[in-house]
């Protein structure tokens, strides 16, 4: 059982952001996110592409803004669970949180902070009879262990961004990584992804090293041994064909979902947690909703409203943790104490001397 | 007479960043400041100190924070009226705001973003009979053209950041700029500096390049002519002296008050403008207030508060600009009308090639 004052569920650019705030106002935190890494949309959704909209930086990625923030809350060494998803919450007796993930870790928490973005994000499943019982083995969404897909006969499914560089990233690994061969599948010769990546994706396929087939997927073909031996593909010409395989790597996009979140008690609408402008406040006292995932008048699903959200987040969960303390504005530039918590130089004033 | 959908008075970082907002919602802007470059308090107070709670900027300064802002809002091209002080605000029979400054600009405005920060920020003077009637000739509250200052005799009062910071550039101004001689006068001998900003002041006083003189300016002396001659300074051991000089500068630092604000007929609150948290628009439709100029219900006088309040205020605006468009949230990362906007590539999709 982990206590903490404050249960951050989500690693998102906000969630991140929260750790700072509370920081400042030492409140310690924890942060777990349903993702593998830290950077929720941001890092799954576009890594890459360009964010022209947070203040003060003209231009930047989501991969980029991710790693400012990590390094920015660094000071405060808030422990991050990731590939933890929440299943329930509940308040205890003495008012706190009981917070557990579907994979059994459990906080005693003073505050909760939703920074779910819209929600946890699902990978869009590839529905075809029979193929959800190989998710993990054969069936994959995610890249994870790249070792298994060494000297495998790879289909990767979709063409967006993500399939598109996971294809082209198979095709162009060389010694023990190189798979048997790698395939790319989408409905048609046409790509939802960035200029560069579909001109070397059709490189690739000039020289041989990878193979592109227009159709879809309309069911699947399994062995004696209950693996899953191919596919069937229809095509363009209205002909099924049965493609053999190894490993079947489907990147769809992602789908946003509440998740549990839905089943916590707190007010929604429209699938997004209700908070008041004041403190990001839910309809639960201690529980907050910060990014995306909340809803007030005015809300615009942007980044720099989400930070706006966690500073306000942090003062209101100041009377939850701190419940005697008086809360008091510092400013990073100026104060001593704020310096000492983030751990940089104060300027020495020269006022003792005489 | 200027017309514009949007003015925007105060050029500190959030009136900077709401020509941004505006920007992106295709509402053209121009902006007023009364102080002689953009900046606000960031410029004018502590360009060098390190601010570290803007997000995803883990250190910066006001200076740099401004230059990137600058940079950010640069595809804009937004007229900035610098040393300006709006002095009267009405609305016309059309609805549009007659907007002039002291200085005779006058614009016609459908839309006014106060940005003023605490109000239009006032050094604070130097209270000494007869000494205003210098100010501009002999009294000096900023340093404008410097070579004004070349081969004089100067008097630099406070204890500072700015005091030091100018004791010391004239002290070590060479060539053609330097000045006769330059003296520093505090009421003691302890600065409210960094380090190595009274380093570098002790070092010059031990070069004999600038004096330092504890003590108080109690009155003036003036030549048949009427100049101002010299000053009486007040020290610390009871004697006063007079101490001969043609410039006087005086940094005391600034003093903030709302200003002509007070005047505009806003719903005020302790000296804050009183504005909504949906649109951060005041008592008055389409007058909006952002930055540490308004108050709301868990208001903080933060920069990144004011980035939010300016986002939301210019979605506010919207409708008072085009009444009749639908208000439409659009992303910087994926939006083509945007990149155009903003004057960067959008990437280009393969989706038409067959």
């Amino acid at each position: 059982m982990i206590e903490t004052d404050a249960l951050i569920v989500g690693a998102g650019p906000v969630g991140l952001f929260q750790v700072f705030e509370l920081g400042l106002l030492e409140i310690g935190a924890h942060v777990v996110d349903s993702l593998p890494q830290p950077g929720g949309q941001c890092i799954e959704l576009y890594p890459d592409k360009p964010i022209y909209d947070i203040p003060g930086i003209p231009a930047t990625s989501g991969r980029e803004l991710v790693d400012r923030l990590l390094q920015q809350i660094q000071p405060f060494n808030a422990p991050l669970h990731l590939d933890q998803e929440v299943s329930a919450v509940q308040r205890q007796p003495d008012g706190r949180f009981l917070v557990e993930t579907r994979r059994g870790l459990r906080f005693l928490a003073r505050t909760v902070f939703i920074a779910g973005g819209v929600g946890a994000f699902q990978p869009k499943p590839l529905r075809v009879e029979g193929l959800a019982a190989f998710e993990g083995t054969q069936l994959h969404y995610r890249v994870d262990q790249r070792s298994r897909f060494a000297g495998r006969h790879l289909v990767v499914v979709g063409g967006g961004d993500a399939a598109l560089h996971w294809a082209n990233h198979f095709a162009e690994a060389a010694g023990p990584l190189a798979a048997a061969s790698v395939t790319l599948l989408h409905r048609r010769d046409a790509f939802q992804a960035p200029a560069a990546e579909v001109a070397r994706m059709r490189a690739l396929c000039a020289a041989h090293r990878l193979h592109f087939a227009a159709g879809q997927v309309s069911g699947i073909e399994q062995s004696a041994d209950g693996m899953l031996s191919a596919i069937k593909v229809l095509g363009g010409d209205g002909v099924t064909r049965l493609m053999p395989l190894d490993h079947l790597l489907v990147f769809q996009g992602l789908s946003p979902r509440l998740g549990p979140i839905a089943e916590w008690g707190l007010a929604i609408e429209r699938k997004q947690v209700v908070v008041d402008t004041e403190k990001f406040e839910t309809s639960e006292p201690g529980i907050f909703a910060v990014g995306d995932v909340n809803t007030y008048p005015g809300k615009k699903k942007l980044i720099l409203c989400g930070f706006h959200e966690a500073t306000l987040a942090a003062f209101g969960a100041v009377r939850h943790v701190f419940p005697d303390k008086p809360v008091h504005l510092q400013y990073t530039t100026t104060s001593p104490r704020l310096h000492e918590l983030l751990g940089v130089e104060s300027p020495r004033h020269d006022d003792d001397v005489h």
